[in-house]
């Protein structure tokens, strides 16, 4: 008799049905233990805590731009990119199972999602907006109070575990509206096929500074492909900047690019050499 | 009998009270006609549709990075910046006339100012958060609500304006904590002291094209002060720059970086040239 192997326990940020449960069965499949978590702190401290093998943070959204809270906590957990996976996000209405679209008279959603919805909602001046911490908790909570005047905005997901009635589907502005997360673990891994590189540099104060890092890899045709500043804490108008770089660690001019930015920066931060997304290949096993 | 010149009209995102509000009186003087806005979309629409002569927008926190709607808005509405303001923010818990801290139990602002509170609200587990669209307009709410068992976080002068007691006063993390926000006028002013240049480039979907533009500034020693990057809507993974560069419009090396700078990008807008923030010289006549 063999025992069949633990699924890895995989953390996420929000209730059961967020978009980010969604985004990590889609990259490690079904066969995972889910592990839901509140807030971002939170999810940063899962692994460290022993309760998950792997956390899933969204890092930047194609609308509303860099997940900030998530990357300044991803460079102090220390823990490593080895994965990404990009979702789309689409935004239903949701009322309680006795709904109807012309009853609902308030709107309740994480402040990004209603804004993200703000064509809709200026349709609909009859539903009164209320901000919440959660998408996929909202949907919980109109549930739980079984008052068919509440909708909430969430994915498709949280309709389905929670037992909501979706009553509009794609309420959202902007058809192109996707999610990138990054997988992380405790340890560091370069697989073969990595071709995304994600660092985060602390330049010296001086002009010209960030010009001349990205010099090192606009010098050996490395393409950047997204660059984020970041405030240092403490040290206002000092930024940190993240770079994402179509590169690998398994390439020799990668690490020499590499070896040239140390010498004209304070510090270089490697958070991962991982394979770029891609949804044939998945999903993967964490 | 002089006629009296009316004040001028200076619309602010949020409610009486907010720190725009503090930050308008800091830069134009108590002697403005404050034209409070519920939103970013309404602050920039307030001068289009007559209702102020200029809009005062946040643009940067310390802490929390740029703000990106306000950035995003600013673009689309062409609007002119002419001056700056750094406000220091201060972080109060405010409850009812009769409130005492022992009784407080929940505590409600909007979720940036409850997370730049996150060590004070872990230290005190026995109050509940409740996310919100405003700082200022929770104290006016739960003055309304004249429930001592509620309080708000906002600045100090939401609680003088709402007739709220101060529980606690500076409750936030960190106390490099100062916001940047731009005055906007719906024509261009460049002024004799003007040292700040904001510019908008979109670049060229091609390999170095970043290293390239930034280059036309570092030949020519003039100082990137900041780098933001957005997401252009509709074209997911490709972004424009808000740069803050020390220059004026007024030097001729400035006109040349921005001539080269045209050629070798997609587009170049230039969002204002203004003095530098000085305290000293404040308040200034809109």
């Amino acid at each position: 008799m063999t025992v069949p192997a633990a699924y890895p326990r995989v953390a996420f940020q929000g209730e059961r049905g967020a978009f980010s449960e969604e985004a990590a069965v889609l990259l490690v499949g079904e066969e995972i233990d889910l592990v839901p978590r509140p807030t971002f702190d939170a999810l940063y401290a899962s692994i460290r805590e022993g309760a998950a093998d792997l956390a899933l943070a969204p890092v930047e959204n194609t609308l509303a731009g860099s997940v900030v809270a998530s990357l300044d906590l991803l460079l102090e957990s220390g823990l490593h990119a080895v994965a990404e996976v990009i979702l789309p996000i689409a935004h239903c209405l949701i009322g309680t199972p006795d709904a109807a679209f012309e009853r609902i008279t308030s709107v309740e959603s994480h402040p990004v999602a209603l804004a993200q919805c703000g064509r809709f909602l200026r349709a609909n001046p009859q539903m009164t907006r209320r901000a919440t911490l959660d998408t996929a908790g909202s949907v919980r909570e109109i549930i739980r109070a079984a008052d068919p005047s509440r909708a909430a905005i969430a994915g498709r997901r949280a309709a389905e575990i929670y037992g909501g009635r979706i009553l509009r589907e794609h309420i959202e502005d902007h058809a192109e509206n996707y999610t990138r997360f990054l997988l992380l673990s405790p340890t560091p891994r370069t697989n073969e096929s990595a071709n995304r590189l994600s660092l985060v540099v602390e330049l010296r104060h001086v002009p010209g500074a960030l010009h001349r890092a990205l010099g090192v890899f606009a010098s050996r045709s490395i393409d950047l492909l997204k660059i984020e500043s970041r405030p240092i804490p403490g040290r206002p108008w000092q930024y940190r900047f993240y770079l994402d770089l179509h590169a690998s660690l398994n390439d020799p001019a990668t690490l020499a690019a590499l070896d040239e930015l140390r010498q004209c920066t304070d510090s270089v931060r490697t958070l991962g050499c991982y394979p770029a997304y891609d949804p044939t290949s998945c999903p993967i096993r964490g």
